[in-house]
């Protein structure tokens, strides 16, 4: 495991998304973007995906410089088709897109067709909230066109529906609230690594397998046959499963036809909603922010129960990080940046040790 | 245990809020919206609650004929003070409301103040989603003005929360998708059946003692001193304190000052906040409808899991049990009947054995 500065791995970033066809413009929001993450412990989300984005752009999955072409809109409302370009550089033109729209007309939405990846969902809800807005977010992975998914409904025993996170953030005096959360009780990766590990899973309400028996072994999610992962909740898994179908309707359905089945074929798509509401008109920002400093206080000043060291707000564990990374460095581990250099090499960026 | 028709029970409360003082607008509006939950099965927002609203009216707690009042508006978004009038009466036009901005503008959004208990949160969005539109709703009942609340943060030993529930409705081509949920893990209601049964909750999930400990013993919700009940999601309780939280933030705090110490003192509070979207500003209501179809039919084909029937789509059940009681009648217990005779001879209406 080594440590690197941000500002060396965003300049890496951008010289391999620009090595990979990228624009200038694409490639600094693409770098940026996971850099972010990273410092915010999104490790999942972060610069360990260089690699990961290099590949899919040398396979065609990713198509650097594709415009995005505004399908519809009102003033309040827009659907876009993102062509394929990075999931990242979509969803911060839609992110600018409805933050302009919210700004001049106080509540905007925005979906999105035929997006690669956006990562971390709360990343872009939470440019929103820096930008004095509430923002709503929601991704699917799935659609009633891809392939079978994941998730489980409530009281089904195969995979119908994606891990498709929701998320918000909210503005403060401060740094925002900002909140996600899969709709489903694991994310695949975290099944994966329990099977890397040889270790069962923790208890048996994260995964059934294909009769849809509830099991602690990792490899009954892949099968064969395939068994899925149950949806949040546990005992209340209706509750995952109605919020994992909100999730698909209003990143998945409202968009339309957002992807053929030669897109599901041939790219990794996603599917983006954002809503955005301007404070200003409702009880006023300056009235907001008080309030919002008030249930904060309210909330924080909560006395721990056992075994707990404080109450939180969401997203105040991510800005810690944040600001500990940012002098001590990203970790990256030793196969991920072996993954790094490997993809550099292919596009042609050539990575010293300590360049 | 009686059952009654729907049309005799929606003429009995019309009589009995009548005689409370309401407008005979207003006095259909309550008894309608009542009678419409029970023939849901929604017994707790039914017609048992025609007893409790006249007495609250008599206490000065609900104001029949209190006008609304538009504290800001824009085309597409509105603050209004309710006055205490009856929940159900406020939610019923800020519904009317938020649909006409919708309906002109695309999305809308309303959020109220000094608003009485708005009852089933489903049956608000219901309406949007019966109307065409998609509609996301929020509530809360506890505000940084309130008592303590009932609900715990992720990790905190004291309440601080209400039980905030979140709803959607979708419209197809058939009965909407109806979804409503409460981001705590019980409802103060259910730990109260408990006590009444002398039985222990069914596991540690729920509540937590004054201390913080998970308890299966229902009466230390109330102590003294006061425990609290757990959010949503078991070990991923965080989740349910975002949702919670969020929920705070759009009914709660978005409305601004919207009740005063004195408000909170003499009336029960809750605070709405409807968000309705027009499909046919996205994909197109045909197109819209089309997919909606596809998705129930890809969800509702998922063979079931052990131990269930099938998997249905969120509000099926609800929409078969008002089939089923158009036809059998309104099932009210003995008690329930009773008080709610006590409660119209208090306002000078004989009911009849059956009348």
């Amino acid at each position: 495991m080594k440590r690197f500065p941000t500002e060396y791995l965003k300049n890496l970033g951008r010289r391999l998304f620009l090595a990979c066809g990228a624009s200038e413009h694409e490639a600094g929001i693409v770098s940026n973007e996971l850099v972010e993450n990273s410092l915010m412990g999104v490790d999942t989300h972060g610069v360990i995906l260089f690699s990961q984005y290099i590949y899919e752009v040398l396979d065609g999955i990713i198509r650097p410089g594709a415009q995005m072409k505004i399908i519809k809109e009102t003033p309040n409302t827009m659907v876009v088709d993102c062509g394929f370009n990075f999931g990242l550089v979509s969803a911060y033109h839609m992110v600018e897109m409805v933050m302009h729209k919210a700004k001049a007309a106080q509540i905007a939405c925005i979906v999105s067709q035929r997006t690669h990846h956006v990562g971390r969902l709360a990343a872009h809800v939470q440019k929103l909230a820096q930008n004095g807005l509430i923002g709503l977010g929601y991704v699917t992975a799935c659609t009633q066109y891809a392939s079978p998914g994941l998730v489980a409904p409530w009281g089904g025993r195969e995979a119908r529906l994606g891990t498709n996170p929701l998320a918000y953030a909210v503005p403060t005096s401060t740094e925002p609230v900002v909140f996600d959360m899969s709709t489903a009780m694991i994310p695949q990766g975290r099944v994966r690594s329990y099977i890397r590990k040889g270790e069962p899973l923790p208890d048996k309400g994260y995964i059934q397998d294909a009769e849809g028996k509830p099991t602690t072994d990792p490899n009954d999610l892949y099968g064969p046959p395939r068994g899925s992962i149950l949806p949040f909740g546990y005992k209340q898994g209706h509750k995952g499963f109605g919020l994992a179908l909100m999730t698909e309707i209003l990143a998945g359905v409202l968009a339309g036809e957002a992807v053929s089945k030669e897109d599901v074929r041939d790219h990794y798509s996603n599917q983006l909603c954002l809503i955005a509401l301007n404070p200003e008109a409702f009880c006023g920002t300056k009235v907001f922010l008080r309030l919002m400093e008030d249930l904060s206080e309210y909330i924080t000043s909560t006395p721990p129960a056992p075994s707990f060291q404080e109450v939180i707000m969401p997203g105040t564990l991510e800005y810690k990080t944040r600001e500990k990374r940012l002098i001590d460095g990203i970790p990256i581990d030793d196969e991920g940046w072996k993954n790094i250099k490997r993809a550099a090499l292919k596009v042609g960026v050539r990575i010293g040790e300590q360049s």
